[in-house]
């Protein structure tokens, strides 16, 4: 049988794909991958509207106990792995993909919105971002983020910074704590940041301003993310101008 | 009354989301953005799927004449201006994203898988691309695209190169076009390369090889899309291996 791995945007239920749909419809058992991202509504607006029950499936199950849930479910019929954003996007499901592959599953995969383009509303130039970065809850030690910031800035590029996130405890990184982390490593108070959070709905929020100012400032949505603009061009600076606050 | 930017995604007439088909379904006038992609099925079966009449619409109407049509029609009744891919990610729409806004036209966005995320079935992880780069068909004293791969293979970073496309010609530049061009300007024969064709369709092609054997062989599906990976994480290398020539 077909293990589907389908991506389902960044919002809500209808920001599936027809495709998307038709497989899930198809699928005798649904698995919602619960521990990379977040959506904008609960499980039940999901089962409602694709009139299937959806298994959460948390790290435990995707990464250690596949063989004995998604995967046997799998081998024997039409089985809809759900991920949030794009499948092999925010995070790697590689492994779960190479896994029914090498278990003889075939597998099909059903692309949507991420994150990583959604950011695109900002005006930035998707061309000129660097190297991607994640700033994680525990980062008394971390440097990385930062060092990845140097090396984009170096290169005139902007870097988009992801915020940790544990949606089994509610619990999302929010711009401002983004901020203090990279000010007690060394980051500027007078950067040009951008905050932006619920990217990808309707209702998303984008502030722009040095990294003092914007912590004055709350974002409502989740997740949220931080980009650090590099070397600007005009038309650039022109939209960024429409969301700053002065 | 509202301009809906919609992304449609990469494939068919079905990679469009249920939020993006609604607004086309109540969408008076539909625009489809003709010049910077190309789905992989004609026009009409968008239409046929739809139940809408499309209007083309090349660079010449979104970049020179969208007063007289795109923003004339939204101005009084809802229009959807349909993108290829994701509305922001492969080129900037910002352009009539914000003239719309200066019109004082309600703009709504609806997001689509890109093939800035769609190159994550290669196993490469998507947070160790460096800056993105495109090889225009006219290249005869182009460097750019060289030079960009070069910083980011000193910086340990995958390079994603996309190949110009004049869809109106049904013209597509090939991998092996863009291997050609890399070589010219510097690429070594033994370099590890990943030729991508008609990724977010199911019938996509993954092939890695050396540049040299690489040229031997040829891709069926358009748009394609070239990768020199970085520095290579164990578990990409296992993946790269499943597709690799030898």
């Amino acid at each position: 049988m077909t293990l589907y791995i389908i991506g389902i945007g960044l919002c809500d239920e209808k920001d599936i794909t027809i495709k998307g749909l038709e497989r899930v419809k198809k699928s005798s058992t649904v698995y919602l991958e619960t521990y990379t991202s977040k959506l904008q509504i609960g499980i039940e607006r999901l089962e409602k509207f694709y009139g299937k029950k959806i298994i959460p499936a948390d790290r435990e199950i995707v990464e250690k106990r596949a063989e004995e849930t998604i995967l046997k479910d799998a081998a024997t019929k039409e089985t809809a792995f759900l991920v949030i954003g794009d499948p092999f996007s925010a995070t790697t499901h590689i492994d779960i993909y190479t896994r029914a592959k090498d278990a003889g599953i075939k597998v099909e995969i059903i692309n949507n919105a991420s994150v990583l383009t959604a950011i695109g509303i900002t005006g930035l130039e998707l061309y000129k971002f660097g190297k991607v970065t994640s700033i994680p809850f525990e980062n008394k030690n971390v440097k990385t983020p930062y060092e990845v910031y140097q090396m984009n800035q170096k290169n005139g590029l902007h870097t988009l910074f992801l915020l940790d996130l544990r949606p089994e405890e509610d619990k999302f990184m929010t711009v401002n704590e983004a901020i203090d982390y990279l000010i007690s490593i060394g980051l500027t108070k007078e950067t040009l940041c951008i905050g932006c959070a619920g990217l990808g709905s309707k209702e998303y929020e984008l502030k722009a301003a040095n990294t003092s100012e914007l912590l004055k400032k709350r974002f409502t949505k989740f997740p949220q993310c931080l980009i650090i603009p590099g070397k600007l061009h005009f038309v650039e600076e022109e939209m960024i101008e429409r969301y700053k606050i002065s």
